[in-house]
């Protein structure tokens, strides 16, 4: 029997709203707490997270509530460790497969998301750099694909962790984001060639993702969420 | 059953080293090809590991000669996953435990070492960055040990992971490694802090570590292997 689970999260985020999706498939009871990034409250940083950032989560120990959390429960961080966790905590959920290769191929697909798909959509939209690293990374994930259904055909933990983030490099593409340093129109020739030939089967798996009722429940096009 | 494993590993490389550990802890049968790092084979790199770095693995497929990977077999590669594979096709190894909470204290301290350990101890050693991001990052690694024993008190990848690399980072200090850009005595003085009492459970599990059979059979304080 799973014991407390606390998640700190906050709205926008797209690691934070991939815990929200494992726990809710896995049917699990929990707090969530929103954290105002804009304005972090201290028990947080001291008590939760040394490094100040969601998701956060806080396991076990005696029921308190999230504003004061005790010293008995296990702290945890880092949207991928707490998706393996999640999986782990229900396996009736049936969030990462048994067979150890396609728990292999779960777990390299979620570290090119982690390593490089993350690291250079960041880098596009914030860091004004180029968007080819973007487009190979996507390129690199959709060469994990099989032929049709999800990164090892059932769903799973993999595309949890991506299509919190796509869904919202998507909106930010197409409203040519005032935010980045991009050239005018340059969002859309990106959503250009998402759409077209190259990036057929990607297409075809991102409109799998988001018709995931987990996702599509818990996420507003307007609010990004 | 497990299908047939060939691992692909440089001698001297802290995360082959790692697989080959967890391997011979799982008692796994592998066929173990050392590829010369100054002299890539052409095939390595276009039917083993696009990204060209050991360790790599093959798995499955028909019994072929490692110079001849089959096209059938599955290509994994990052020793981290790589570990975690290890430890689920061979369960009765007890590589990671079954309890959700401690799988979950083994992956932290894993993301830890690869996130923080390793980039700190290369920036130091080869990028002569300052030594205290590797202090720092030794400090929270100690902090997420038990009182005694290893990281979730039995031996397990968490440990494998770690010790190949810090084994290997105290030879090179020792030597007051002339590769780096340190000042001269830089490396005996981090090495008495690592001796001194800040640093005493660190050191107490260092030892336990390196005592580890499996890691002592495979390590040559002369040459790195
Ligand atoms: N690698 C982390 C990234 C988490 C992250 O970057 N969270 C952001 C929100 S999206 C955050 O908390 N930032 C701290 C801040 O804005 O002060 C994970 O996957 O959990
Ligand atoms: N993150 C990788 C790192 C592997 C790595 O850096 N391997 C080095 C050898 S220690 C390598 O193959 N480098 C390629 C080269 O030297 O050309 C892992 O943990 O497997």
């Amino acid at each position: 029997m799973p014991q407390q689970i606390t998640l700190y999260a906050t709205d926008f985020s797209p690691y934070s709203h991939s815990v929200d999706i494992a726990l809710l498939e896995a049917g699990a009871k929990y707090t969530r707490y929103e954290i105002d990034l804009m304005n972090k409250p201290s028990w947080f940083v001291a008590q939760v997270n040394p490094i100040a950032q969601v998701p956060a989560m806080t396991y076990g120990g005696p029921d308190v509530p999230p504003e004061q959390p005790s010293p008995d429960s296990i702290k945890l961080r880092e949207s991928q460790l707490l998706l393996q966790f999640v999986a782990d905590l229900f396996p009736e959920a049936r969030l990462i497969p048994e067979d150890p290769v396609l728990r292999a191929k779960v777990r390299f697909f979620m570290d090119i998301v982690r390593t490089k798909f993350v690291p250079a959509w960041y880098g596009h939209f914030r860091g004004g750099k180029p968007a080819e690293p973007f487009i190979g990374a996507l390129e690199e994930l959709q060469a994990l694909l099989p032929p049709s259904g999800f990164v090892v055909g059932e769903w799973s933990i993999a595309d949890i962790a991506f299509v919190t983030i796509l869904a919202r490099a998507e909106i930010i593409l197409e409203l040519d984001h005032p935010l980045s340093g991009w050239s005018d129109g340059e969002g859309e020739m990106i959503i250009d060639m998402l759409h077209g030939h190259r990036f057929a089967r990607l297409a075809q798996y991102h409109r799998d993702l988001v018709e995931r009722p987990s996702f599509k429940s818990t996420f507003d096009n307007v609010n990004h969420r």
